[in-house]
């Protein structure tokens, strides 16, 4: 049996899991809601920056990402601040929708699959 | 070629399909939408237990957890349920967004991927 | 290290990516969206055809596809060109849920993960 690794165990939820060479992410959401939209994009990417690679994974290697805005008007803002965070010719399969989110201050939540290194 | 295991094959969707020793689960809804968010929480990770364990799975190996939720005033009751399913230590990654489904007698849809055992 | 295939990069997002006999597409939504719903789905799904079979795999290995619609009314008829077009004995897990699209003109977006044959 292979074996799963988690990382940042809470008793809801856990931020990391790993298994088959394949890391899976929890939904990340900004820790400061007060920013605005580029902000809070830049904040979630970072966060999922350092949750990759902790488990030996990196940006360059994402294999899909969901993307939930509850406004849609935010989306330029937001893929202005993505396009700059995309390693070039490694631009990770992509889908983004709207959705309300647990908290009416997040304006973005992110969903990664990535591959480990 | 390795291949892929379906359980509960309809015309339109099956509930389970196996690959290479991840599990991949259809959106589980209650089948008794007369029960308020509790009650339909309930079943659904029910349904989710037996069907992760028709395939040598369970709930302390899932890899990732999309919650749908048409209102997010549900949000709390449904953690409530949540947080006393959940295997100490081994909390998976989540996602929650609002969304409507596809009854609207529907109040929560439970989206899981997992490794088998 | 096992190698990420990319196929259609671009500099947001690409739509293929495989990983480990996985392959992960970008969410596929309609490039004419004049259409009605049938003619969207039509596209959209013969799209997912072409992804597919361009890195060796096709629709009967489908391992889950999230469907997301803005109006649930297009419900009925997204699901009639949805059942004539999967494999019957190989439909795979699929959840639908109502969400707001990027492009108010897109009436349908589909998100596939497959394996290779």
């Amino acid at each position: 049996m292979a074996d799963i690794k988690r990382m940042h165990v809470a008793a809801r939820y856990s931020d990391t899991a790993v298994f088959n060479g394949v890391v899976y992410l929890a939904g990340q959401v900004p820790t400061d809601p007060s920013q605005d939209i580029a902000g809070q994009t830049r904040e979630v990417l970072e966060t999922i920056d350092r949750l990759l690679n902790e488990v030996g994974s990196d940006k360059s290697r994402i294999l899909m990402a969901q993307i939930f805005l509850p406004d849609l008007a935010d989306y330029a803002a937001m893929n202005a601040v993505w396009d700059s965070w995309v390693v070039a010719g490694h631009a990770p399969p992509r889908a983004t929708v709207q959705a309300q989110l647990a908290n009416p201050a997040w304006k973005i939540e992110v969903v990664v699959t990535a591959a480990v290194r």
